[in-house]
């Protein structure tokens, strides 16, 4: 197996989600090929950064503005590199919108998670993916750009005011409000996307807090719920570094 | 803060425990000093070994033959020293049996369990300790020595036969066997230690299946449970890890 490298800490319990998810995926694949003796695992390397200071280091429109947080994303990466992983993942969606700046000078592959959803879709027979995440996510077109490259068309809530609930939403899940979460989340669907539209149409759930708000459903990469088909990102990424890690 | 570095994969579950534990200890240490903004965490690097290798790899009584085992975690501490940890930590209690020839030039602070455990038992004024742990912790002594340096006595369940019934138990709950672990721990404890020696003695769990046998009881350093008190090693020592990363 491949060494794994890992950026975690964007948030930490995202971090735990990957690390467990690929390690679980090690014992089924072990499992299945009846291997005998303590379960291979795959080496990590993982660099868990300090949000705080990512936060507060955020750019603006103007692209020399980000580049305190690219060089600290860059260094990390490097650092993995040094210690020897041979593929490497950002454990969260929203760092993905800078990779290409963040990845400059390194040499092993970062698979994007972009590049992940995109592939899941098209083997699945998905062409629409309405993508729910936070507002770096759905301000920008990169995620729409890197899902397109895999013939899948991905579009965000339409409106400022659905983005806003939407935002909310994932502020309380981050604060473990679970609640009516499920609920919340669904009605901002059917808000502006009709039956009709739903059965064509995949949600995305681009944000590590999301797929809280339905409880152990949740943590696969693909589930139903009330009729409406949803994906969790950070589970289809951490597959592909897995399909990565033993090709 | 301080950078933290963990051996983890030692098994992998240990390391979420461990990660978890001092990510949350961040956001509580933050929250009551009244910081604004995205909680500060500290950075960690954390180089993630394959258990099926260290396993396949264990020596015996001569000590040329943990040499392939030692280099495999010396270079994982190089790994985390080169990646700027500051304080390191192996987030296992079975390794640390050999942690003087596996820390052999690491100039950053490998902050031993025993350690740990041994000064959290001198501040509780615990003088007296039963220790339960894999075989390996429980056949050498070196449990035993580092904890005496704090002032503590510890010692292992007498026979042979106790101490195979807990790997049994350990066993199970390896395979998420939960069922009446709880008791099995408790009557293995109460066959060789009277009600007047439970009164001045604690129970270390030291390592990471057995306190899944008390479920959420057991998610915390120490607790009582049926009139015996618990020690949770783990979680004294990824404690023993965020004061220093602090200080």
């Amino acid at each position: 197996m491949k060494k794994i490298g890992l950026i975690g800490g964007i948030g930490w319990p995202s971090t735990i989600e990957y690390y467990q998810r690929i390690c679980e995926l090690s014992q089924k694949y072990h499992a299945d090929i009846q291997h005998s003796g303590p379960t291979p695992m795959p080496e990590f390397s993982i660099e868990s950064l300090d949000m705080n200071f990512t936060v507060n280091n955020r750019g603006g429109s103007s692209p020399d503005s980000w580049s305190v947080c690219d060089t600290y994303f860059n260094n990390a990466l490097r650092k993995l590199e040094q210690s020897g992983a041979e593929i490497i993942a950002i454990a969260s969606v929203t760092p993905h919108s800078r990779l290409k700046e963040r990845s400059q000078g390194i040499q092993a592959p970062v698979l994007s998670i972009y590049d992940a959803i995109g592939a899941y879709c098209h083997n699945m027979g998905i062409r629409h993916l309405l993508v729910l995440g936070t507002m770096p996510t759905m301000t920008t077109t990169h995620f729409i750009k890197g899902v397109s490259n895999h013939d899948v068309k991905a579009f965000y809530p339409e409106s400022e005011e659905l983005k806003n609930q939407l935002i909310e939403i994932i502020n309380n899940l981050y604060q473990n409000n679970v609640n009516s979460a499920s609920r919340d989340i669904e009605n901002l669907i059917r808000n502006f996307l009709s039956d009709t539209d739903l059965k064509q149409t995949a949600v995305c759930l681009a944000c590590t807090e999301l797929p809280i708000a339905f409880g152990d459903l949740g943590r696969q990469p693909q589930f139903m719920y009330n009729g409406i088909s949803y994906l969790n990102s950070s589970f289809i990424h951490a597959d592909a570094v897995f399909a990565e890690c033993i090709r």
